[in-house]
């Protein structure tokens, strides 16, 4: 086999393996090769509407693609921390969102803000310190992004 | 020519070539080369201003690049559902954007639960199963993405 | 040396640095690689609250990932506009912003709708042609986006 040969035949997959493995080429490429779909969602608003809006986008996410080929995570900052408050009017969605597999996290710099503590918060939701920086960080691991 | 050489001179070429048939770099890295832009538009409001504000970027993109060089997509769901309503307020803009070459769909999900059916809507837009589900795979296909 | 050990060791440093200069990986990607974090952010709302939450968001970004590490762009564009103007009730605050190392651009197309020249605005700020083509734009060099 000559070199010409050689090479032809391991570009495929070397190339694309050592990118991949360098993390080179985004996630969202990666996708293309039939990988998982990945959406950040992001509530931001203090709004009871939206705040269905963005679980019934979660809904129907799962439902046309199938849970077991979506992750779905929904960042909720700002005024939307209320989303996520024991009190909150979609408390029993939420919970029902997270048994379903979608990720739910409030931004710990909000509750800060707000003087709010883990005890204030529906017991099934996760953290993140800053909601802002989590979904930039999600589009550089190239998911998609929501804003409903 | 040593092997040295060689593969330096076919990388360029052939790395490329691979990538791009396994469409393992995304649509967006290929826009660098000078292709179309391409920008899917999010409208989920029940707020006619924000369907005049979406219909006026849709405008301005063509304006400022040129209508055949961005491709542009208004997907409209939940309260947004409302702008392609055939009594729609914007209704007349809508088909002049249409007729302008920007595709405008409606959420078939959305529809649903609204009881709304294809007579209830405007004549000239197309339709999505769910809205969501296109504003994220347009994502997944390198399309930037607004939400006005 | 043979020429499969060759291709091994040659195709990490030399596919990433001719893809890397043929401008074919997206700059998300590159970010991947330990590079300056990219966002743009939109104001479009006519409501100094998303005002007060954009800076909020952006000061949060440069707190969390140190100032010189976050590229931080805020386009105000449609009825967002309000926020640049030079009697806004956030001018003190964007001031500060921009001083602290946040891009603050208002949109022309905008300004020329509302018959806003520069001497209407903040004298800190910049200026795009068109904010909608700016963001699709900075989306598709790979910087991420916020829509607060």
């Amino acid at each position: 086999m000559n070199a010409r040969n050689f090479v032809g035949r391991v570009l495929a997959a070397v190339a694309l393996a050592v990118l991949l493995v360098a993390g080179v080429v985004p996630a969202h490429a990666q996708q293309a090769a039939g990988a998982k779909s990945k959406v950040v969602m992001q509530v931001s608003d203090g709004d009871a509407a939206k705040w269905n809006l963005a679980l019934n986008n979660a809904k129907n996410l799962q439902a046309d693609l199938g849970a077991a080929n979506v992750d779905i995570e929904i960042v909720a900052y700002g005024p939307g921390i209320g989303m996520l408050k024991a009190d909150s009017v979609v408390g029993a969605r939420v919970d029902e969102a997270i048994g379903a597999g979608v990720k739910v996290v409030a931004c710990e710099n909000t509750m800060r803000g707000q003087k709010l503590t883990k005890p204030d918060m529906l017991g099934s939701v996760g953290y993140v310190s800053a909601g802002v920086v989590e979904i930039m960080q999600r589009q550089q691991q190239g998911w998609a992004y929501i804003r409903p």
